[in-house]
């Protein structure tokens, strides 16, 4: 594709691509844009060196002339984006990219796989957040997804809204909170039951969590308080019927003395489960497999589309596909979230072709990240976990119900 | 937990892990290992350099005498596992390692991130293969998953049958064979379609494949023989009813005398779609989204759990966790495929403790692929591409329905 459009010349036509999604999965109320840092970092370190053009070279992959260009390639163009951390809804713009057709067009991958992995985790998570109220959740999923992606996974948690990760590469890489429990193996490990727990009591100190359902529960809890006081940090209850044995273990540890000591459930956790615990006396959660597959949704469906480009006179026109199930709305879009005056999101406003307008009861919703090539839009992981936060807040209280049913705000089209 | 357990001293006391599933997810019939071999190069790189140490110091996730143990860490063990490609089932031991606990347990993370995800998306390529006969399946996954797992997928895919992949790192990287067409954005970047067909055929040959569906398919079918002549390679069909396009498209193109040309078709493709076209004349698959995803189960749902360990006297004791709903299997364990006379299997037999044994009417499961540390288990990939393809032919017919069921073949313990 890249070789004939350079081939013709038409590579070099300017051209502007969408990221959108035609619809969120599952009956979900919003998606959580994610990965935009991340993509950033990807963006500028794009490159072709020796090794990989002469493979492409060998596999006959490229032409010599397509060859040459990719030596020189890097992104020059300009690309404007929903911050990190905003939800979305259908055909909501939230990746433009601007640039010649050849440089646009090669980003689409990268662009494609970042957004939609991370973005279909931050949903998740942010429903899970959600059901969970203010008590923390930890991510534990490293083990149930591809090893890097579940630093990403971790990443994506973390925008929205976990407090934690059990991933210590992503602890080092982006600076996430790391926690951990101990597994039933060092139960296991040891000649008993008792000797494990003291033996992490001494190394970690009264503070930690202890496992306490390798065998059984109630003996477990009540070992644990005298190894390690009234100050045991937490127990985590990682089996059975958790809401039962969540009430069960509060009531033992506050018979035992030790009513500080926290309760921290896993067990195959997603955002239901975590609701329905709610009113249950547990104090944090942690989960696994159901975020890092995005609780039945593993990836956001996001699509990158061509919607206009130069045509011969080089003027830029609009382009779209006509094909009967998946027709595309072409031109250059802006995009603002349009509040009542309780400030809460009603619609998400998207007008095509001409410039941004500007309205008081609106706030813009695309946002410069890389200009000529450069990254401009670069901010701290914080900052995403806060627009998270609080655009979240925005939504009608429709957004966080945790059953099916339409986004929470419709998508509108709006004449200049 | 390493921490702890080195500081007790029962860090360094002989461990056997095992890597087994609980179930088959979904109604599966069967399961299939892949990842072994990338798995094989993560051990071999397992390290802790300075920085990470560091981090880790300054973030006090481990004490002095655990750094100190890290920064030579390397694992010295031995593992045994099931063939790359292999068919698996419900508590096959898919993975056994044997070292100390703290190097043994340390290697749970990698372990499971590799085969959960592969095995995953080999699972799900393994029924699309089977249900495209021998039709070519490409995969074009990529933008649906994370960036790096994309790569994994596309290697997954190609062990458990397909025969290609859009994915230019993963021809990079594992010499799997890469394939791509042009996209609607190609089309559209162009003043007309002509100008389009025109320029791809120009650059690539009249071997190409075409795009038909960005605007009407007919036209572009006879748009696509006259540009490109009777010899025009394929066309690819992307939204609509394939099933009705596919017959159409094939009249015509017989029609206008392009007999060899061959029709591809994409689109939100599953094994169930695949398997409603197989009377079509349709001659390739290109599946993406459901392939990399697992095609609704995203992770394997693989653990690494402790099956026995060295006691106080020094003796190898099987050990087990009493948890109600996920109690385990103690004990080292070998593993066999029973075969009748036919050479069709009968069930996958598991025998605890004691040594291996060879029947004739078996085929044993665990090969070497580390000893005391040196990876000696390292094979070509289409070593893996064929194991997959005789191991499933082995399977009961019943293996390669579409419909959910119970597991191809039981999984038995046997006495010694």
């Amino acid at each position: 594709m890249l070789q004939a459009a350079l081939a013709r010349g038409t590579g070099h036509r300017r051209a502007v691509f969408e990221v959108f999604a035609r619809r969120l999965p599952h009956g979900r109320r919003y998606g959580v844009v994610a990965g935009t840092g991340r993509l950033l970092d990807a963006i500028e370190n794009f490159r072709f060196d020796d090794d990989v053009l002469a493979h492409l070279d060998r596999t006959r992959t490229a032409d010599p002339e397509t060859l040459e260009w990719l030596s020189g390639y890097r992104f020059s163009g300009d690309i404007w984006g929903y911050g990190e951390g905003e939800p979305y809804f259908p055909h909501s713009p939230l990746l433009v990219v601007e640039g010649t057709f050849a440089e646009a067009v090669l980003l689409e991958t990268i662009v494609l796989s970042i957004l939609n992995f991370d973005s279909a985790v931050a949903a998740a998570a942010s429903r899970m957040t959600s059901a969970a109220h203010r008590r923390p959740c930890i991510e534990m999923g490293s083990r149930r997804t591809h090893e890097h992606a579940a630093v990403a996974a971790a990443r994506a948690a973390y925008v929205a809204g976990f407090d934690s990760t059990s991933n210590l590469r992503a602890g080092y890489t982006y600076g996430i909170p790391t926690r951990g429990t101990s597994a039933h193996a060092f139960t296991l490990l040891h000649d008993s039951e008792r000797d494990a727990f003291t033996a992490q009591v001494e190394s970690l100190g009264k503070g930690t969590t202890l496992l306490v359902d390798t065998y059984d529960v109630a003996e477990a809890v009540a070992l644990g308080v005298e190894v390690a006081g009234t100050s045991l940090g937490a127990v985590r209850l990682d089996s059975g019927d958790l809401l039962a044995q969540a009430y069960e273990v509060r009531e033992q540890l506050d018979a035992l003395g030790a009513t500080e000591t926290k309760i921290v459930v896993t067990s195959d956790l997603d955002e239901f489960a975590i609701a329905a615990l709610a009113a249950a006396p547990v104090d944090s959660y942690g989960v696994g497999t159901s975020l890092v597959t995005g609780s039945g949704a593993p990836t956001a469906g996001l699509v990158y589309k061509l919607v206009a480009r130069e045509s011969a006179d080089g003027t830029l026109e609009p382009v779209e596909k006509k094909s009967k199930d998946k027709p595309g709305v072409g031109g250059r879009k802006h995009a603002a979230r349009r509040h009542d005056r309780t400030g809460t999101a009603q619609a998400e406003v998207i007008r095509v072709n001409g410039a941004p307008e500007h309205r008081e009861s609106e706030r813009a919703l695309l946002v410069p990240l890389v200009r000529d090539g450069e990254v401009v839009g670069r901010e701290p992981l914080d900052a995403a976990r806060e627009r998270h936060e609080s655009a979240r807040a925005e939504l009608p209280s429709t957004a966080v119900q945790m059953s099916r049913g339409e986004p929470a705000i419709p998508t509108l089209y709006e004449e200049h």
